[in-house]
């Protein structure tokens, strides 16, 4: 994989300037949110963090893009959370490069722009800006088999400081969906007074068993990639065959049956023959064969193998009530409104566990279902589906 | 792998006899069902096969055992055909060795041995008999890379053979669940006039775009193991982490996402740290990580991975329909009374896809329901469920 550019025109990760350790620290060009155009990938140092696992990650940089402006009570900020192998470019910006969540967020959107601050933060381990195992550690070689597991309490602390250095007291409100959306639900449940609304969308209070299993699964297939080498492969080939496996699996998981179904059934890719081959190596494929491949490559020409690992551990780690005791008390804290959202069709976060996670939470909050056949990826596709209650809720 | 030994102690494929090339004929001690003791592996040599593919296997044997007895008017033959990884020890005989549908058949259960001839053949393709990857080819090496796409009317075609040198112009009733109810539901359509009733468990009348994206994934995951070596590893390491990979993948389907919550949730195994180790190679792992762990290392010991690929790929050739016009049209030859059940919980093999077959199929066929949280492989533990309906339908 080379991460020539994201899609907002930026160099990825591999490029970010890696200053020295430090406590937090706000540049210029961060602080002002002016002087770097909105929907542009910028940088925060934010010092040493001292991890769940009792590991340290030290000078830690943060990715992240801004779009609107901060208003003078900063009452206006609201964090918009990307999802497993998501970037920070939500909506576009001064570039037109289409965002991923721009039936959400944008100029006259349920997030409108012209209102709001927006903030988009590139999770820790990532490969769009953040410190991540492609990034440089403090010897200048990348962190590789070194990176630590940072869990999504730990990416949580991690961006209140990001919060701290823009000025950011409390968020106005906390948005996501998929793992977003457990980041979403981590920030409300971990610093209670600075998230006045929080929806989470398409995931749990906690991975399941089998949430963990198809992750396991996925990460085993770029661990025993030949080019995998422990972790350290930058600088050789990169594991390329087995990201593009670990992809297909989590795309399977990502649409329902029905929709694999009406879209390919069992037709043949184009003039292929899924039978006529003397040997095995040999036949043509399937059409949703033909789509898997075709979507484990595009991942491969965009994301870093070892960012696709600690990102899957720290998603893996996700339960928002560990050491907080029933999931109830751990929920008690927060204080913010809750919107809580899933696809009807979803088959890997189910809406049973949305509803869940709805009812231990305080207050009386309701599961909206997005109506979507295509299954969790509905919550990117349809998120337009939650427009009206995003409006009549959160920012009417 | 080294296949030691079969369950039922007597040794796989890999130490089959592969007799030279010749039209099918029955051994004296295969033709009697009388020198080999029930529920003991024999072989059969039943010739060239040509395939659907255009490709041709020479010298073909079929691994086989029965139990019971063949009565004057060959009247009451019944054959069982295993599913994916199964064998053909379907239940105990000379020996104590535990079968895997012993609630179905055996002495007293509905598939009465002490009144039926019951047979069970192994797939071609498989490890447990019949010719397959691991067995040599004419030339003496093992077929490896080399062994052709062999699909499931292709093996129906095969065992047609085997009923001819046993004697049997046509089945009391043909078995199966999941890939073993695909191999009876083609034997239906495939020999009408040969089978006179046909239970189907587990499985619709095609493998859908979603179970053809599954399988796709656990043979790139054999594939992709450096030891695979393009399929040629015999003599050599081989390809065990694809293939424990690649049943990982498989089992997460065959369970329901509520049995792994309930046995597993997200415990820790034993005293191992999912979040404790400085870095992300190193940490502990989930109970559920452990489970699979044991289910992929579990059948590396007993299971070829080109024999993996070769079924799982007729697997994905499942399709009843396939040249035989629109649904209904390819099932009215039938004449077989149809049974179809599967369980309520089947994430893979959907009871949908078993009502979408029971509707298409000529008469009016009513789909049983086998009640298990467990998922798809309820089909094996719990086919007891059935157990009436057997005896009410086909061997009252």
């Amino acid at each position: 994989m080379t991460i020539a550019a994201t899609r907002t025109g930026v160099p990825g990760s591999k490029t970010a300037e890696t200053p020295a350790a430090g406590p937090a620290a706000a540049e210029p060009d961060t602080a002002s949110g002016r002087t770097v155009p909105d929907g542009t990938v910028r940088h925060l140092r934010i010092g040493d963090l001292d991890l769940e696992s009792g590991a340290r990650l030290p000078a830690a940089t943060l990715g992240y893009e801004t779009w609107g402006t901060l208003n003078a009570d900063r009452s206006n900020a609201v964090l918009i959370e990307h999802a497993l192998t998501g970037d920070t470019h939500v909506t576009r910006g001064a570039s037109e490069e289409p965002g991923w969540w721009e039936q959400l967020a944008g100029p006259g959107a349920p997030v409108d722009t012209d209102k709001y601050f927006v903030v988009s933060i590139n999770i820790l381990g990532g490969c769009y800006g953040s410190t991540g195992p492609s990034t440089p550690a403090p010897d200048g070689a990348p962190w590789g088999s070194r990176f630590p597991l940072v869990t999504l309490r730990d990416t949580t602390a991690a961006e209140a400081r990001l919060a701290d250095a823009l000025g950011i007291r409390s968020w106005y409100a906390v948005l996501g969906g998929s793992l977003g959306g457990a980041r979403a639900l981590e920030w409300a449940v971990s610093f209670p007074e600075r998230v006045r609304r929080c929806a989470v969308i398409s995931i749990g209070a906690s991975s399941t068993a089998e949430q963990i299993a198809f992750a396991q699964a996925q990460t085993l297939a770029i661990r025993q990639d030949p080019s995998f080498n422990g972790g350290d492969y930058y600088g050789g080939p990169e594991p390329e065959a087995g990201l593009a496996l670990a992809r297909r699996i989590a795309h399977i998981t990502y649409r329902s049956a029905a929709e694999l179904d009406v879209r390919f059934g069992r037709n043949a890719q184009d003039s292929e023959a899924p039978l006529g081959a003397a040997s095995l190596a040999g036949r043509g494929r399937y059409q949703v064969e033909s789509y898997l491949d075709h979507q484990g490559n595009k991942l491969v020409r965009r994301f870093d193998a070892n960012s696709y690992i600690a990102i899957t551990e720290a998603l893996m780690s996700h339960d928002v009530s560990r050491g907080r005791g029933a999931l109830g008390e751990a929920l008690a804290p927060a204080t913010a409104d809750f919107l809580v959202a899933a696809v009807d069709s979803d088959r890997l976060y189910f809406p049973a566990q949305s509803r869940a996670l709805a009812e231990a939470l305080p207050g009386d909050v309701e599961v909206h279902l997005i109506e979507a056949p295509i299954g969790h990826d509905g919550f990117l596709t349809e998120i337009g589906q939650l427009s009206s209650q995003l409006r009549e809720n959160f920012f009417g």
